[in-house]
């Protein structure tokens, strides 16, 4: 495992040359992960100029769900209140007698930025803007078997829930249990705050649990994801309490799960991601539903649960293989609530059989 | 309620104005709460100059874990696809005629700021610096209120986990445990995230849980809060479990015991923050535990769990009437484990009756 943070460092450091600069400074807890394998609080890489060290305010923890920094890493831990490990690493970099130093602008705040100018005035700082959420785009095999492990444990806790008994259960009991589950089957813990929406909240985007309780006759929506050494998947269905659903609710959910199928089986390298996003919404658009619809229809997961690309009207760009992606549209309907279908897919070459569905939870309309 | 809001962001304007900013941009989450009763994530408060408007990316969801907007506060949802609400609130501000506007400089990343700067090229902006932070640091009686709810809800989780059967659970069975509890007692949700250590890890601070069963012979150590409307609480204590606690076990816990009462018994308006510290940091430090206590022995709580003041030896300031403050010594060993003991109390004059302890479980030390 040590090779691969290597050779992701190594493809970074490139890419910071390139730029002219002799080193940077990383930040963003999710791209220090990715570049060491772990991210304590505050931490800092600082990448060269001399060689790689990861500044800690405290010690490891040893948690699971901090990581754990792969063996070639050299990590130091500033002394008690040796104060914020990212003006720690520039003033290391202006002794090691940088001149330029690419810092993440999109994550440092306005006061931290100019308390690295503070401490090495004479160093200058560029910003390294997205460089490493854009090497975070294509999954490697390990980054996609996680992926893949945090999908089963999500389906394993969705369809244990299926199970049991939900009418008279509040939406925040239903959403701890689910929490719960998914840590009985191994997740650091959930991807995301656990949303149960029941009646009227049905199929509200990230809608969060209240004290509502499941009804008969209610839509009840689930979304859920597990963390799985890091890596976040969502999986999102709707189902029907009671023994027969009423004529609108299957209307709308065979209208939401066209959408949704059009979305994922849109999913191709060299897409565009706006046309993924366009094929799902025309159908709910053609439907009368384009004012509801929020403004994308799925995102990339990994090491956060929302990252890039995202799949709406305004994206740029294209899906490459390796790329894993959520289909998630959604209606909801103010006063009847609605109904929400969510995927987490691997897009893949059609010679590799298509798109590769993580979520595996049936998408019937189950009545329950 | 409504007028408790308004006057604050009457106070804010007052200094803002005396700053000789026309209006202010407040964008940290905790902030914009505070002054508008609630925060959409996202969202940014435009404080004049015409008049106040609360920028929301989206509809508002009605989850009580967001808050509701105080009746008097307008509230300006952005089309979809609006873009950024603060981005969006600096260009109102610079068509509103405003030459100055101050900002959260220490909340905004330097991308986002520049992106203000671009909107409204001719639009000077300043830094609000920590205002918002400085005027929460005292609390009304409504926030103490909530505050003191939160305890209660935190001490009744705790009271009842220590009913049950522990031994061959894992810590994460029994923090999750503790998160299902504090919300069946009307919490919002868990304050930060929940830690249970055992043996070897008990005492360590802000650990978090693993799939370490509880045997006997262990120290237990919990650390717990609610969130009750938005305020944050924090209890932490540190049991044995089995019948007898052994002799460096009882010694190690009569010392952090001490160092905690000394710590509280110290807390009066005008002591100065550090002089906290130094308390209950001597105690542990004279039995030769200096090199392993932490940069702080407690803090302020509030919207955040985690906000000023500081009790550390580098702290500046004094303490004042009703503010709350967490003190929260603690030893770890490493390999054999520690202890950690943590209440919630409120700053009050001895004429009051001196600080009001809000988390009141036991601090015996109990053989469970």
């Amino acid at each position: 495992m040590s090779e691969l943070y290597a050779a992701r460092r190594t493809r970074l450091r490139g890419r910071v040359a390139g730029a002219g600069s002799a080193g940077a400074l990383i930040s963003r807890p999710a791209n220090v992960r990715y570049l060491t394998g772990c991210a304590p609080p505050g931490a800092a890489l600082l990448l060269g100029p001399a060689e790689d060290l990861l500044l800690c305010g405290s010690p490891l923890s040893g948690d699971p769900s901090e990581g754990r920094p792969a063996e070639d890493v050299r990590v130091a831990v500033l002394p008690t209140r040796g104060g914020d490990p990212v003006v720690a690493g520039a003033d290391l970099a202006a002794k090691a007698g940088a001149e330029l130093l690419a810092v993440e602008e999109h994550h440092l705040t306005v006061t931290r930025h100019r308390a690295l100018s503070q401490v090495a005035p004479r160093l200058q700082l560029t910003d390294l803007a997205c460089a490493v959420e854009a090497q975070r785009l294509v999954k490697d095999d390990d980054e996609i078997a996680c992926l893949r492990i945090a999908a089963e444990i999500a389906d394993q806790a969705l369809g244990e829930l299926l199970e049991s008994i939900l009418v008279g259960r509040t939406e925040r009991h239903l959403a701890l249990e689910l929490e719960r589950r998914l840590v009985d089957h191994g997740a650091d813990g959930p991807a995301f705050p656990t949303s149960v929406a029941t009646g009227p909240n049905a199929g509200r985007p990230g809608h969060l649990p209240t004290d509502r309780r499941v009804e008969e006759g209610d839509f009840l929506s689930v979304g859920l994801g597990a963390n799985y050494r890091g890596y976040r998947c969502e999986i999102g269905r709707t189902f029907v309490i009671g023994t027969t659903p009423s004529d609108w609710q299957i209307e709308l959910y065979d209208l939401v799960f066209a959408a949704q199928r059009a979305g994922r089986e849109a999913l191709a390298p060299g897409v565009e991601c706006r046309e993924v996003d366009r094929v799902a919404r025309h159908v709910l658009d053609s439907a009368g539903y384009g004012e509801r619809l929020g403004p994308w229809t799925g995102h990339g997961v990994g090491l956060e649960i929302d990252e890039d690309p995202q799949l709406s009207p305004a994206a740029m760009g294209k899906l490459d293989a390796c790329v894993p992606v959520t289909v998630e549209p959604g209606v909801h309907i103010p006063g009847r609530g609605g109904v929400r279908i969510d995927d987490t897919l691997v897009v893949r070459p059609e010679a590799d059989g298509g798109p590769e569905l993580l979520t595996i939870t049936t998408k019937e309309l189950l009545a329950l």
